[in-house]
C-alpha cells in the first residue's frame, strides 16, 4: 500500500518539467497514482495578484553539433543541456555568436547548471564548463524544438479532512527537471506524510496537500484560493529539499515569528528546536527561499513555515546537475518525513487549551490511582525515552494542573514547565479521562 | 515581653504532633501563650475542597521488644520510631513478618526517618538502619497503643488589624513530630514576627498569622475562608525551614511571577535579592513545597510567597531524627524573623503610589531647603549603612520627583533608580512632608 | 552666507554673560546676525513654574588690592575672576576675612574656577588655587562694581517652517562667561544646524530654535510656551558639549525611553549608535545634565534628547579656565553639526510609515525593472558606502515590501531587516515613485 519512493523517484526523475507545459503536467499524472490529486488549469493569460499566468512551455528535444557534424549535445541525455522555457531555434553560427547562448558554471567546471528564462525570451543551451572550453572554433548547427503556447499553468490539490474545517496547508513545487534534492524530494516526502495522516485515526485539522510550480504556482493558488483559505488557516508548511545528508530538519519560521506575532507553528518550531534533537530553525526572511515569500507576503500573513534538510544555496550541487541520486538518498527523504509527521502529530496538541476541573487547592491524586507509579495505570503513558520514570511523570502532571488554567495552551505549559509537548500530549489525555481535565469551551 | 524561643523549643519538640490530635492541639496552646491564637475545629469527613477532613490520631505509647524479651524501641524514648498515623496493633511474630512494617534509611543509617500514612491505614516502626541490620531471628512483641476516631482538624489564627483591611497572610504548619528546622522554626518565627508587626505604630496592611497542619490544613482553610479571603488579599507568605546554617533567607516566588504577572511580594522578592546581602529568590514549582501549592494552586492564584533559610530537602537531616536543635540554631530563627520583619516593613511601603506635586520643571530644592547636606534636616534621613551621603540622597531625591508619576510604585522607582527601597521610603516620607509628593489617590 | 565660527567665537567668548543681563542679551543679538533670532523679554519677580524670574545681574568691573597697592585681580583680564552674580561691594579688610569670600580649586591649582551664586546673594572672588596660596597677609583693597535691578529675562527664538506644523524643538544655552565647550560650541553648532535646515529643498517638521539661559531659561520657556508646545511636539534636542576632543557625538536619551516608552527620536539615536560609527547614546538620568532635565520633568516628559560631544564633567577643564579654545576647537563644533545635520535628516524619514501597494504576494519586479542592477536606474541610488552592490539593494526592497504593512515606520523596519535606515530613506522614495509603496493615510 506505501509508496515504493524509489520507484517513484525513477519515474519522474528523466522528466523535462518546466512551470507549464506537459512536462509537470504528467509528473502531476504519476504522483497522483499515491494520493487523490485533483489537477487544476488556469489559462494563460490570466492576472494572478500582481503577475500573468504564462503560456506552456515544450521541449520535444535540443541538439547542437560541432563543426565535424559529431553531436555535442542533446537533451535527450540530459534534459539540463537546454535552457528552460527557451525559445525554438534552428540554425548555424560559428563559435563565438553560439557561445552568446551558452550557460556553464566555471566554479563548478564538470556540472551543468540549470538555467531559466521564464519571462525574458530567448534561446539557449547549457552544460559543463569543461565541455564548454573544448569547443573549438567552426560552425555549429542549433536544432531546439520547443513549443511556447497559450495553454495551462496546472496546480494539483488533495485533501484529507477533519474534525474541524481548520486547514493545515502542506504545499510543494514540482517544476524543476531533471533535479533531486531541489525537487523531487518534496513531493516524495508529501506521498509519506500524506499516507501518515490518512492512517491517523481521527484528525483535529483538514489537510491540503498542494503541488504547484515554484512562485507562479502559489501566486495563482492564492489568487484563486487564498481569500477562501486566509480565514481557515491553522498553518502552512512549504516542503523543500528534503533529501540531503543533513542530521537536523530545519524549520524557516513564517512573518508572523519574525514580526513578533508568533503563530502556533512557529511557537512549536522553536519548541521543537530547543527540545528534541534532528530540529532546528532558521528565521523568517523575505530574501530568499519558497513558496513561503508568496504565503508570508503581508497581504497574506499566513502562518506558514518551510521544511528543509540540505537548504538550497547551502551544498554545491544546488541548481545543476550534481543534484541527483548520488546527492539526495531516499533514506533521507523518508527520515524527513518520518520527522515531520511526528512534528504534525504534535501541531494536533500544541494548540489544545485545557482547564483543570479542580483547580482550587491540589486535587487528590491517591484516591483516584492518579500517583504514577510501575504499578499504576499511568505506567502504560511512558514518560521518556520508552522508560518510566515515575517522579518525572508527577513533575508533568503537577505541572499540568497548575497551567491549565485556559490561559496557557499545551505547548505553553510545555515550554514553562521544560517537558517536550510530545510527552505532555498523552498525560494531558489520560487526566483528561480522569475528569481532571476538560477542553477549554471557546 | 519578648517570647524566649529556647524555651518555647524545649515544650514544643518533644510533643509527638500530627495532622490531627492531641499533640497538634497542645502544641497551639502553647503558641497561644505567646500571640493570640484562636483556635478552630472541622469535623472529620467535611469535605473540603477534593479533600476529606481525616480522623484524629492519638499516639498513647508504641513498643517492640525482642526475642529476648528485652525493650527494643520505644515511642517514649523517641516519637519517631511510631509510624505516624500508624493504627493500633498488638501482637507477636518472627522477624521476617515484622519486617515487612519496618521503616529505615540505609543511605543515612544512624538516624531515625519520619515516616507518615495518613491516607493508606497501617501499622509500622520507624528505626535506625543499624538497628535495623542488628535485630536477630526470633519472636518479637510489638504494642502499638494508638487510636484513629472521629473528631476535629484543627487551625489557629491570629490577626492584627491595619490602616486597610487588605490582608498579608501569614502561614506555618505545625503537624511533625520531634523535628526541629523543618517543624518548629516556623512557630517560632512566626512569634518574632508578631512581636514586631505588634510594635509597629501603624501598620499598612491587616495581618493574618495561620498555624497549620500541612497540605490538609492550608487545604481546610482555604475552603472554609478562601473565597472570602482572596479578594482582600494582598499578600502572603508561608514560613519554612528558618533554622538551617544557611547564610541566606531566599524567597520562593509564587505561581504569578512564574505565569508573568509577578505580583508586589514577588517584585518585592526579587528586589531585596538583587540589592541586599543575605536574600535569594527561587522559581516558583508547582512541584514540591509547603502550604504556597495550595495557595498557588491555579483556582486561588494567591501572591504567596514561601519563605525559608535551609529549604527541605537540600540537608541530610530533613525528615529524619537528625533534623534537631544541633543541626537548627535559635540564633538562626532570630536572624530570619528579624530579615523578614525588615522584608514585611519593605513590603508595606514598597507597593505606594507617589506623585509629584511640582511636575512641571524641577521644583526649586533651595528655597524649600530640600537639598541634602550635613547641615539640612535632611541629614536625618541617612541614606546608606548609616553614613550621610549628599549626593546619593540627592541622586534618590532627583529620582524620586522624576518617576512620581502615578505610573510606577516606589519599588518601581527604586528599580529604575537602582536603589534599596528600603532607602527611599524615609526619603519619599519626607518629601510628602513637604508637599512635594502625595500618595496617588486610587 | 555660511557663518564664520572663529569669528563668531572671538567676538562671543569675552562677553560677561550670567542668566540674566546685559551680557547674554548682547550675546543673543551677535547670533541673530545669522540666524533670524526674536529675542523675548519675561519681568524679574514673574512666577515660572516652580520659580520665581530672578533680577538682572550686570558687571561692570571687579578688582582686588594686595596690601602693597598692587592689583592682584581684574575681571578686566578674566571675568571668570568675579563670583558669577556677586553682590557689590567696596572696601578693605584683612586676608583672613578676605579668604572667606574667595573660591579656588585645590585640585586643578592654575585653574579659575566658574562659581555662580545666582539665588544665595554674596560676594566674591575667583582665582586659581596656586594664586590663592601665594597671598600675604595684609589689608586687602575690593572693588566689585555689579549691579542687580529688576529688568527683565531674555531668551531668543526662531523657526523654520515645515510641511506639517509638528515641532523639532532644538535647544541651547547661552549663560556662562568666558567658557567654550560648555558654552559657545552649542549656540555654534545651532547656527550651522539652521544653516543646514534652511538649506532642505522640503522640510517635513517645523523647526523651532530657542536660545536661553540654562535651567531658568528653559522654566521660564516652558512657563510660557509648554502647554501650546506640548501637543506639537516631535521631538527635541538639547546642543551641548559640542566642540570637545572625543570621536564620538552621543546623545542622552530622553525620560521616555528611560519609562519604558521610547520616542521616534531615542529608537534613532539608539539605532545611529548601533549602525553607524561615530554616534553612542546614554540613558537618561533626572540627575546631572542640562535643560533636558526641565523638557523631560514628569509634567511635560517630552521626547527631547541631549546631545554632546565631550560631556560636562568629562574632562577637567569642566567649569574653569581651562575650557577654552586650547581644549574645544571649532573643527570639532563643525564636525558635531555635520553628524547631526545627517541625524535630523534621518529623522525626517524615520517616523514614515509605508504601505506596500501590492501586498498579495512579491510584486513582479521585473516587468517594473526594479530589479537592481548597473545598468538599472536603481544604480542612482548607492546602497552603501558609496559603492552600488545590487544583492544589497535588493534584499533592502524586499525587506521594505515585505514590512511596509502600516505596523512598522522606516526606522522599525530597518532595525528588523538590519540596515541603517539612512540607506532605506532614498529606496523608500524611489518605490514610492513607482507605486509600489504609499504612505499609510492617518
Amino acid at each position: 500500500m506505501a509508496a515504493n519512493l524509489e520507484t517513484l523517484f525513477e519515474r519522474l526523475f528523466p522528466i523535462c518539467r518546466s512551470i507549464t507545459g506537459p512536462g509537470i503536467r504528467r509528473s502531476m499524472e504519476i504522483l497522483a497514482e499515491h494520493m487523490p490529486l485533483e489537477v487544476h488549469g488556469v489559462p494563460s493569460g490570466e492576472k494572478v495578484l500582481d503577475w500573468t499566468v504564462p503560456p506552456e512551455w515544450e521541449l520535444r528535444r535540443a541538439r547542437l553539433w560541432g563543426p565535424d557534424g559529431s553531436l555535442v549535445l542533446d537533451s535527450d541525455g540530459n534534459n539540463l543541456h537546454v535552457l528552460n522555457f527557451s525559445t525554438p531555434f534552428s540554425g548555424e553560427m560559428d563559435l563565438e555568436e553560439l557561445d552568446r547562448h551558452l550557460f556553464s558554471e566555471p566554479a563548478l567546471p564538470d556540472a551543468i547548471p540549470y538555467v531559466t528564462s521564464y519571462y525574458n525570451r530567448r534561446w539557449g543551451l547549457c552544460l559543463s564548463h569543461h565541455q564548454r572550453e573544448a569547443l573549438v572554433p567552426g560552425t555549429y548547427r542549433v536544432e531546439i524544438d520547443t513549443e511556447i503556447r497559450d495553454g495551462l499553468l496546472n496546480y494539483a490539490t488533495a485533501e484529507l479532512p477533519g474534525e474541524s474545517d481548520e486547514v493545515v496547508l502542506l504545499s510543494t513545487y514540482l517544476c524543476h527537471p531533471s533535479l533531486a534534492n531541489n525537487e523531487l524530494s518534496g513531493p516524495l516526502a508529501m506521498v509519506r506524510l500524506y499516507e501518515a495522516l490518512e492512517a491517523m485515526e481521527q484528525r483535529r485539522y483538514t489537510y491540503r496537500f498542494l503541488v504547484i510550480p515554484e512562485t507562479i504556482g502559489s501566486i495563482t493558488y492564492l489568487a484563486r484560493e487564498g481569500a477562501e483559505l486566509l480565514p481557515r488557516m491553522a498553518a502552512g508548511m512549504v516542503l523543500t529539499c528534503l533529501g540531503g545528508p543533513s542530521e537536523t530538519v530545519s524549520f524557516k519560521l513564517s512573518r508572523r515569528d519574525w514580526t513578533g506575532r508568533p503563530s502556533t507553528i512557529d511557537r512549536l518550531a522553536r519548541h521543537f528546536a530547543g527540545t528534541l534533537p534532528g530540529y532546528a530553525v532558521r528565521d523568517f526572511s523575505p530574501m530568499g527561499g519558497s513558496d513561503e515569500r508568496q504565503y508570508c507576503s503581508p497581504g497574506f500573513d499566513m502562518p506558514v513555515v518551510q521544511a528543509a534538510r540540505t537548504v538550497y544555496g547551502q551544498y554545491p550541487g544546488y541548481h545543476n546537475s550534481h543534484d541527483d541520486l548520488d546527492f539526495m538518498t531516499i533514506a533521507a527523504v523518508e527520515d524527513s518525513a518520518a520527522r515531520l509527521a511526528t512534528f504534525i502529530a504534535a501541531f494536533e496538541e500544541a494548540g489544545r487549551e485545557y482547564v483543570n476541573r479542580s483547580p482550587h487547592g491540589e486535587p487528590q491524586l491517591g484516591r483516584r490511582d492518579l500517583y504514577p507509579s510501575l504499578n499504576s495505570p499511568m505506567s502504560r503513558i511512558l514518560s521518556s525515552d520508552d522508560q518510566f520514570d515515575g517522579r518525572r511523570m508527577l513533575n508533568q502532571l503537577l505541572g499540568l494542573l497548575s497551567l491549565a488554567d485556559g490561559e496557557h495552551d499545551l505547548l505553553a505549559i510545555a515550554e514553562r514547565i521544560d517537558f517536550p509537548v510530545t510527552e505532555l500530549a498523552p498525560l494531558a489525555r489520560h487526566l483528561r479521562e480522569h475528569d481532571l481535565l476538560e477542553l477549554k469551551s471557546s
